[in-house]
């Protein structure tokens, strides 16, 4: 592999106290050594810091800094690394850069820091990913998914079901030298239940990629109900503050309305909408396909409904119409404080459970803790964040995905009595898929995708 | 002094791919260690890098990191001190830091790693502030002249006038203990030669703050003339992009256009007018208003004159009313191509010496680099910019004004035969100011306006 100095400005742009140049590669030592007025690195120990200066080409002095000094292995690429941390003005860092890459070495890429941890083996991908989030992450649950990523997390998983499905395909693969013989090494019984527990496995996997996507991307949550239902209130509690215009008059809501709540670390993306209904002119028109759009597109709908205008029967034939297939769905049964006897559990039928529906008075603030608790249930589900088998993105699902397609295929194969060696095509197929995951089997595309979406300097 | 530790983010702000907490005081060192998974810091060596985990309250991990660890007085504030490498996200950041102040560490204030420093002997005053300079530096000039303030530039000298003036001050004090005697141990004669040196000095240091400041603020340089006579086209010819509106129509320019030409690491911040005459309308009114307080407010005039529309009687009648005290003249004769036989050398007198005034074609780019020489050295005279003695801001060069005032009182009273103690006395006064300069002598408040500007975390 190329492992030409690489070299970038590793910390945020713009001026802080301190800024950080990388640099990476077999001479890195060596290069930073001839432009540096100090102690000589190359005889450096590992790991240790020393003060001096960075020199150009007519020996003027460009920065006082510290420079740290990284020997391969132990290093974050794997190789010789050097740190060098300069007065943190963009103009100075700059500087600085040019004249490393003066002397030799080459701008790193996206990631390319990252990328050669990969190459190096000192860490998979999964785990070079979850470096990318950690970067990107805003929130506490992100940031323990990323932490969690990066100790092994799915991958460990993965590992264990590859080394159980690679033990049956041996002993398949021993039943082809014998195939005369007509013996079977690989018990099919035994087989069978493991591919089923795989299957089980890699489903729960591909469904924990939800998850993995609210954490990191947040979850589109469109409020949505007839005009003057209370929306707009309701947006505005579980803000608290006055975000939206509220009045008595329906239709106060023309354009739609996006803020952020945050529920123990999950960021919902709360969509509020114009009411629905018969529009009464063009703009209300407008908004009204603005909100179908928006309720189109969310993962989560909260429909609020005015227990004072809303039969039951109303209201179902509402939620039929605008529940999408696969979206989650909470009923705010709003006004409350007008008629606090109402019973609301009436409301309950075959596409509306008990849990979905919430009494509440968005004016007074009442339930409103539970309306957050039900939501971040509704989207962790019983999983814990803490769980180390989070698909975190959706090349992890798209692998995911077309391996349980080739298990499917060898159960189906081995109850109508498949050959062994088509049986095991279709366990190395699942395998193949597998291990993308993990990067064992990669390409240079697949590499540039991931790596490119880094940051400089990571 | 107060030694609790403090601690702050150090790297600008935003997502980098790595960002950096320092934590400084006498017990950062165990501080840290308290919140950090892998070697034992406590026992670390000086200047060694360590990779590991910080851990939370309920030790779940926040972070991997490199931590650094120096010790007292070998750092940058002289104390034990802590550096935190994590991986670049604000919010991973702010937990940390958070999770130290926590346990016990307090906020860094603006500049307080920097007091610190100063406090503990590591930097001088002007060394101090030669950081903030070199952080907030945007050109090569600024940064030579942070970097040879940084290595001890004024201060040096300061410390050496300071020297002199301390042995004559002895002397002096020394006839006080034999005033009955009416001996004379200080040479009258040498003592007024050293007065007359350190007054040229410090007089030359003052000067020089004007290019101090050219340095670190950039030159507010005026384009003025009357209209037509090609000011936006020397604007544009200058940046080399068609910044401003031009036409042949006289009052093309009516808002003052303001940018930036960089000329050898100097900013000089170029003002094109409107053209200056009896304005026609009420809008051309504003503008040439607005041209007037420009041209009062620019350390350089530009003046620009069609040769073919304007006599040098008229010229030297422009020049009188428009150019302010102190100001620096650079007189443009636009628009040779229409005429190239005009004798411009004429144009020459009393106040417009040969070097003042130069033949341009701004339409075909003729003399455009000389222009540009001329501006860079008007602005830096005979002085290097590698020169140790410039007085970097208005600090220094406020204490070498109160500085000049004592020693031209001392000289003064030499003259006149004034008694030991009252020439002393004047004496003192001086080194008091010159000390200042370097910090010998402060308070906490100028402590505190100097550090308080600096960026956090510095």
């Amino acid at each position: 592999m190329d492992t030409t100095s690489i070299a970038a400005i590793a910390t945020a742009p713009g001026t802080g106290a301190i800024g950080l140049i990388r640099v990476s590669g077999h001479d890195s030592i060596e290069l930073v050594s001839g432009i540096f007025k100090g102690k000589d690195l190359k005889n450096a120990s590992a790991n240790t810091v020393h003060l001096g200066k960075i020199l150009d080409s007519n020996d003027q002095i460009l920065d006082e800094v510290l420079v740290t000094v990284f020997r391969s292995p132990h290093s974050y690429t794997g190789e010789d690394l050097v740190e060098i941390s300069c007065h943190g003005s963009t103009f100075i860092l700059q500087t600085v850069l040019n004249r490393i890459l003066e002397c030799g070495a080459v701008p790193a890429k996206a990631g390319e820091f990252s990328m050669r941890a990969f190459i190096n083996g000192k860490m998979d991908l999964s785990q070079a990913e979850a470096v990318a989030d950690l970067i990107a992450s805003e929130t506490q649950a992100a940031q323990k998914l990323a932490i969690s990523q990066l100790k092994g997390g799915i991958k460990n998983e993965i590992q264990e079901l590859r080394s159980e499905l690679l033990h049956f395909i041996s002993l398949l693969e021993l039943e082809l030298d014998f195939a005369e013989e007509d013996v079977e090494f690989a018990d099919r019984e035994n087989l069978n239940s493991l591919l089923q527990k795989v299957q089980q496995h890699i489903l729960k996997l591909h469904a924990s990629f939800d998850l993995g996507n609210a954490v990191k991307q947040g979850v589109k949550t469109v409020i949505a109900g007839r005009p003057n239902a209370g929306k707009s209130t309701l947006l505005n509690a579980l803000l608290q503050e006055d975000r939206a215009l509220v009045s008595d008059i329906a239709g106060t809501t023309r354009d739609t309305i996006e803020e952020i709540l945050n529920i123990q670390g999950i960021l919902f993306r709360l969509i509020d909408t114009a009411g629905l209904r018969e529009a009464q002119d063009q703009i209300e028109k407008m908004g009204v396909e603005r909100s179908m759009e928006k309720i189109k597109e969310s993962s989560v709908l909260v429909y609020v409904f005015d227990v004072l205008e809303m039969s039951k029967e109303q209201l179902w034939k509402d939620i039929e119409k605008l529940k999408q297939t696969g979206q989650k769905l909470l009923v705010i049964a709003n006004k409350m404080d007008l008629n606090p006897g109402i019973d609301y559990e009436n409301y309950v039928n075959e596409i509306l459970s008990k849990n979905q529906i919430i009494p509440c008075s968005a004016k007074n603030k009442m339930n409103l803790d539970y309306i957050k608790t039900r939501l971040y249930e509704m989207v962790l589900g019983d999983s814990k964040i803490q769980d180390h088998s989070i698909a975190i993105n959706a090349r992890h699902q798209d692998a995911l995905q077309k391996s349980i397609h080739h298990i499917n295929a060898a159960i189906e194969g081995m109850q109508s009595g498949l050959q062994s060696d088509l049986l095991a095509q279709h366990i190395r197929h699942a395998l193949y898929h597998l291990s993308e995951i993990s990067g064992e089997i990669t390409n240079d595309e697949i590499l540039g995708n991931i790596f490119g979406k880094f940051c400089i300097g990571k």
